[in-house]
């Protein structure tokens, strides 16, 4: 036992598939508790043994249903600390709101720091997440954090199809810096899709850089409804690309993603299991490969647990922050 | 103009009907804004046209969908401080997880203590609301705040009835002292309903009191699944009551709550507009009055804009605190 | 030796024999130290052992002369801070100001909360307390609790007298919930008392349920002037019940509270040592049981320190919060 | 009416004289207020009239009964700041507990941030208070705040007895240079007194600097048990000092205070009414001035509430901070 | 007046001219004040008049002595918030350590989030300040601000030289967005600079797109060494660009920027004067243009004293955040 | 290992010397980390190996280069905290900005305050420093430190010359106190030197006491220019003394020091390394004596390590806060 007591697991209702691989994968049960969703919609947690002065690791993520996976988690989150948990750690694989991240227009929100602020004082001594939209929402949190990286792992996965003639573009252009990261990691070049507005309704896309002939590893952090992703891969296409694979964290696939994809000539979607697609959705795109995020989270979970570097795990080190 | 600027109104998505009822009677237009649901369930708030330096009040309740309006409300606070209105007041008709108040067994949340927190965080400099659940949720805010109460309103309703022969019920133990004072209001005596297990999943109720021959005015704060109202309004017709007649500020009507009252021999069910309760539901209630707190919303949030008593909308002042 | 140190007891000058009685059953001696009133009546407190990363608990009550005794809580506690203890206990076995807990009428203070906040800011990492006057003000503080019963340690002893027919009376209807509680516990029927205002100075006591002929048990959480008491017993005798139990936690028995009890038909009068009852007042109030929290105390001080389950000590769980 | 509405005065129970002659000095009536202690020792305070955005000055001292006297602000300005007043400005005559402003020993308090802490989470948004023991004090609140001194005043006084060969004299090494700055506004020399320990129980006094053949004016900026300034009396007239006069700001003259000064050969006793001084020792001082800080502290509500300057009062400016 | 106070400029010694300036734009003459750096370096400040609930605004800027500004601007805050003005606005042209975002390896600081935490901690209400480097940094402050853009000032520059065939080029991929919102608004194509490690030392640099007989445009938002800048126009050159324009907020120029820039052939370099570029610096600059970014700040003080928008300042909005 | 990890030792750049001698004393190697100040001069730390979970001291100065040596100790909090350290301490030998401790003329700030802030918001969960110049600074953080003091070791120094007719002669007033305990310490008679202004831009000196024909201990806590310090050299001679020593903890030596120093009559310069003097300052000055506070520091860090008394490092304790 180390000095936060010993290791305590918990899992939320938003992930339980993770939840359970993380505790196979530690050797640590699952702590048993209740979440009630009640008939007027109020969440309820309750413990049903003693965390007092135990390390508790509370897994929730914060994908949809968003806000009431959100508001679980804060209410977990006081739960153990009002239970005299020695120490709480939020494990959240996906952190809703990272977009909302600045003012880049008058009169709107920061919702990141203020969820940021509200995992906070809901009480949590600590978290873990996994890529963040941006690294800066990191200095949102005053409380220490550990953000991992599933590119590397992504990088493993496209390293073995020892692609001989092929170029990471990055969709978005506020994701070059880190496809010019991730194309490093490969020791690729890099080509970029700029984006702009042509007419009222419609959008003019073009790639900048060289792909014709090549394969294309489309990279992104995460894919949401998959408007940007789908005009991408057919304008590789019409660009002379060859194979077009596409790589990214987190699968949100929200709205008429699933539709927009599946017909695409993708030679395959490469993603990780930061947020659950459902069985239905995986049944329509086929080429697709989930990687699993846990062997990670569990071992900066039992890092933080001993006391031991979480930084080491990933030498050496290519930003994704 | 005061010393926080103009009176700037907002209005959520949670209460529309209610925000444009305040507009009218502040003769104050609601301000331009969008609040949209991204595809991702992200909420996203904009604000039209400047607030800097103005009062301004966001009127969003949190019934349901409670998460997604609790976010909604949060994110509005965020937006409106960031764009740095003068004061910002968070006008909640129905204030949720108020239920969740205390510790009543190991290992639970306090979660009304959290979302006050939450409230604060955002950027409100006040509230305003109605008929907490307990008065004591007043003190889990640190920002000062004005909590209002519909029941000398519902009262007045009664009153009118002239009814000579009757008796005020609480339906729930907890409610008995509000119930006692409302009594008073109405110059009536008080009985109450003892609910005890009996056996694995039944409750055995006792009427503590007499209402015999009597008319019956069953009063509770708030009305949710409507189970222990249902059973109450059964009860009192079996000790022989007359007419029974249901009297609750929050209308919250979950679940099977439509089913279990619209078959009952209930006189009048009185409650207010704190939640909406849908055209569908409202049809199957037919001896329905809903009153609306507007007026009384409206008269608290021009005294907070002018700096005078709220206190004096309230004499004589009876506790429903 | 736990996470935080050996356990290290402290006494204030509020209620040394409770001090004594937890050092003996915890078999850990009271830490030397000065506890001085300079004759400009400010309080100082000098500690002289150290306490550096030791569990300190500082065990000082809030009743009589309570603004002394609640000052000398909050020097021991920035003293106990500021010579670097592990983590500092405040054990409060009555807390002061609980009855200031929400605006029940315009323009009042909520003096819990704000005690609540000052045993934070002065250095409190937690508290343990007993039977608060509403649950909800273990809200008010953001560190986390343990506010303890002596309900079942009462119910115990009455259950010892096999009384066969017998009622639980609630003496005040905000008490109409926790006497349920404590009536399912004895397995009897449970009683209410009402008082109403009658003309300029009087009051009219009614009796809600039935009593006649029956024993009563009174119950209350504290009882200060004992003037709703005293009228309680009258009302109960004249309702025709037999033997009057008097039973509540809190032995304040401020003013002319032991005046009016002294002569009074009561069979017994059972309370605890939260509030140290002088001898004088013992000798008059005859037919009086004191029982010893310390027990309860001891046993969450021990649990406290090693990490191990407070609620465990309360099963069956009855909720008198 | 300025930026935060009309002033408004309260005045606690610790000093009404001084409130009143507040009042009349600043034309305005002192509001009305209920301030009770029950006879639990509860304090509990009740506004008749709303303060909803004025300029609210509560005027409470911190002299004994000290604890009771510090509890009534800390209720009065948690009163003040949920009834919405505007601001909150603390004027206290007298802040207890200054003395306690460093850790000069292991293991001790330092309670005058204590207090600073617990005026500030009570509620107050300024303060405004007379000659603190060390000006460091200021440094204790991060609220802004007004600290006035009388020692020009009391140093007019002096200058107006046109003293032909005097000297100032520190009773305390501690207040050497304050003595120092009130001699060099009044244009004399200055000595001190220092005071060594010698064998267990006896103290060996030593005047430094030369008062043989003068006036000696001994000041300090408290007066508590009078043994120092007792002791500094005769050994000055054992050096052969002519007339002797002991100036200081806050006469607290706690214990046996009067006793010790009632016979001394002093010939004027000079302070203010920062603290109260009851009649009956006013009688057994019978060569006692006592000069009023109320129009000093007029003066700088007036000028707080119009935000005009509150240093130009004080000008040429001395420190005595 | 407004709701705050008369305006009050007060300037530190970090950027005399562009208070100077502001000065002038704003009709306000800059408040005395006595800035002292004492011979053991520590920084002192003394206002000479009240600003008591005045609407202040200090301009003080946190480039070279970077730690000496930025400890003279919290100073500074300090001084105004103990001298109770109404507001205080840190008006900051150039934020230093607004590069240490993120933690993008292990163990390293985000100190642009203890910066904001520092300058709300010393007593700033807001803060206005030009082209962040990331726009997330707004999110490290709790308190509102605004955060100016010279961009669309920049642009109006370039478009006045009506360069026919011409590209705007992001000298670092991290500026991508960035690069291409600005070209956006010139109606220009856009590309890129990749720069990657080739050996130990040595780094290789390629441009992505297409500049080739081309005007380039090389944009950034600050530059410091100028060592990329400095490379990045040697490649344009090599590429076969015609003219190449060097385009950038902050002229932080630091080590041997003037040296790698002086002999480069570059067409233009314009920049502001957020960053003040001594005298010798500019005349080895000899094609520099410095446009002023007073008028932008004096808009916007104006704006917020007023309480009038900023955002319509910046229309049609182009986001640069 | 104790409650907080094992120690773990880092050195800033401010006083090298002191972290290398205090990491031998300890027996425990510096910490590998880099501290770049980049050529923009912000200042940069990271740690070449985990701190999770440890107890982690930096010791960093706040001696010339003021303002670069504390941003420097906060970037250094910083990326401790963020890098998950177990607890952080900063040993401070000089803490800049102590002499700024309180309001002594309208408008100035009290900065020390504002360093105490932040230290304590860039992570600090405890302090270790020496001799401050006020002890009410202790006040200034809420986090426990400990304030050590060089005097008894000073004074061991004078011990050992066995003077037999000596004084000891506070230069300024501010320390006649501390000047006192350090006479009784020695014990000695103490005297006082009094500073008056004659005149527009003279002083004069008085001495105030006996000195003649005695050896003279000069002291202060601190010297900065010199200016004091050498006026009381020659006024001590001048006043017939015979050998003069000058005694003081942090030997700051700023602007004309030396140059007022070297030439005059001392017979030793006694003072501490707790700022670092260097070589060429310290051959001008011969009769320099400089006793080293780092087994003084060990043992505080090791006391706070292994949690036990620092109190009874002090014993007899001399209080010279």
């Amino acid at each position: 036992m180390f000095g936060y007591g010993n290791i305590v697991l918990y899992g939320g209702t938003g992930c339980p598939d993770l939840a359970e691989e993380l505790s196979s994968l530690l050797m640590s049960p699952l702590g048993a508790r209740d979440v009630l969703y009640f008939s007027n919609e109020n969440i309820f947690v309750r413990l049903h043994a003693s965390v007092r002065g135990q390390d508790a690791f509370i897994i929730q993520t914060t994908s949809s249903p968003v806000n009431d996976n959100l508001m679980e988690l804060l209410v977990f989150l006081d739960t153990l600390k009002r239970a005299s948990a020695g120490r709480v750690t939020a494990v959240i694989p996906y952190l809703a709101y990272a977009r909302s991240d600045k003012k880049d227009q008058p009169r709107v929100p920061i919702t990141a720091r203020l969820v940021a602020d509200m995992i906070q004082i809901a009480g949590a001594d600590r978290y873990v997440t996994m890529d963040l939209h941006a690294g800066q929402i990191q200095g949102f949190f005053s409380i220490p954090g550990d953000v991992l990286s599933a590119f590397p792992m992504l990088a493993d996965h496209i390293r073995q199809k020892n692609l001989k003639n092929a170029v990471v573009v990055a969709a978005d252009l506020g994701f070059a810096k880190k496809a010019r990261n991730f194309a490093v990691e490969l020791e690729l070049p890099v080509a970029f899709i700029e984006k702009r507005r042509s007419g009222e309704q419609s959008e003019a896309l073009t790639v900048i850089g060289d792909v014709q002939g090549k394969d294309v590893i489309i990279v992104d952090d995460e894919v949401n409804t998959a408007g940007t992703l789908a005009n991408a891969v057919t304008l590789m296409k019409e660009s002379g690309a060859q194979d077009v694979y596409c790589c990214f964290v987190h699968p949100v696939l929200s709205g008429s993603a699933v539709e927009r994809l599946k017909d695409l000539p993708i030679a395959e979607i490469i993603t990780t299991n930061s947020v659950k697609i459902p069985e239905e959705k995986q049944q329509q795109l086929p080429r697709l490969t989930v990687l699993s995020i846990a062997p990670l989270l569990a071992g900066v979970i039992r890092r933080v647990h001993e006391g031991r570097s979480v930084g080491e795990m990933f030498t050496p080190y290519h930003a994704y922050t």
